[in-house]
C-alpha cells in the first residue's frame, strides 16, 4: 500500500518535473548552434567552477535527473559530468537570465570540477588574475613577484 | 619633482598594463566571431551578476582601464558598462579558464548590473529556480506555491 502511494507520488513528481523542464526549455534562447552557456557555481561556497554548454536535451536531462549534463562541443555528444571521472555535479537550483540566453546553475560538486584535477577551471592560469592598484584604479598590474628589471619606479 | 616621478611611474604602469593585456589576449581562444564569454562576479559577495561577451579590443580596454567593457552583440559595438546608465563595473581581478575560452571577472558593481534595474541579470525569471527535493534527488519540483489541482499526492 505504501509502495503504491510512493509509486503514484514518483509518477506525479516525474510529470511535474517534465512539465517544468519543458516550460524552461521553451523560454531559453538557444544560439545558432542550438546551445546555451551555463555558468556553474558551487551552491554554498559560491565559487564559480566552470562554464559549460547545453542543448535542449542536455538541459532537459539536467533538470529532470538532477545530474548536470552538457553538450560537449569538441566531442559533439551529450556529456553527463562525472560519468567517466566520478566527479559528479548535482543540481541544487537553476536560473535563467534577463534575456533568456544564459543559465546559472547552483550545484553540489563532488571532487574537482576541472578535467585538470583542480577544483575550478579558473585555477589554472599562472598569469592572471590581474589586480587593480589601490592608488590608481585606472591601471592594472600583474599579480606576480616584483620584477626589478621591468623599468618600474621603486 | 614629485610630479615628474609620478608621471614616470604612470608611464611605466601603463607599459606594464599594455604588455600584461597583450599577453592575456594572446592566450584567449576567441570563438569564430572573435568573442569570448566573460562571467561577471561581484568580488566580495560572490554573486554572479551577468554574462557578457568581449572581443580582443574590449578585453584590452577592460584590462588596461579597469572599467569593464564588452562587445555588444545586438548593437555590434563596444559597450563600456555604465557609460549610459552610470552603473559602472570596476575590475578587481580576472582569470582565464583551463582551455582559454572563458573569462571570470571579479568586479565592483555600482548600482544594478542588469538593464532591468535589478542587481543581477539572474533575478528576473519567475519560474526558476527549480529545486531538487531532499527525499528524491533524482526529481525536481518548481519553486512555487503548492498547487492542489496538479494531481500530486498529499
Amino acid at each position: 500500500m505504501t509502495e503504491a502511494i510512493n509509486t503514484h507520488r514518483d509518477e506525479a513528481d516525474a510529470t511535474i518535473a517534465d512539465e517544468a523542464a519543458a516550460a524552461v526549455i521553451e523560454r531559453v534562447r538557444f544560439d545558432a548552434d542550438g546551445l546555451v552557456p551555463a555558468i556553474v557555481q558551487q551552491y554554498d561556497s559560491r565559487e564559480v567552477l566552470m562554464l559549460g554548454y547545453m542543448n535542449a536535451e542536455s538541459l532537459r536531462r539536467t533538470l529532470t535527473e538532477g545530474r548536470v549534463t552538457y553538450w560537449s562541443r569538441s566531442r559533439a555528444e551529450l556529456w553527463r559530468k562525472g560519468d567517466t571521472s566520478g566527479h559528479t555535479q548535482h543540481l541544487r537550483a537553476a536560473e535563467l537570465d534577463c534575456d533568456g540566453d544564459t543559465l546559472l546553475l547552483q550545484v553540489e560538486q563532488h571532487g574537482p570540477a576541472c578535467h585538470t584535477g583542480l577544483r575550478r577551471c579558473f585555477d589554472v592560469d599562472p598569469f592572471l588574475p590581474l589586480t587593480v592598484t589601490a592608488a590608481s584604479p585606472g591601471t592594472i598590474r600583474a599579480a606576480r613577484e616584483p620584477d626589478t628589471e621591468n623599468g618600474e619606479a621603486p
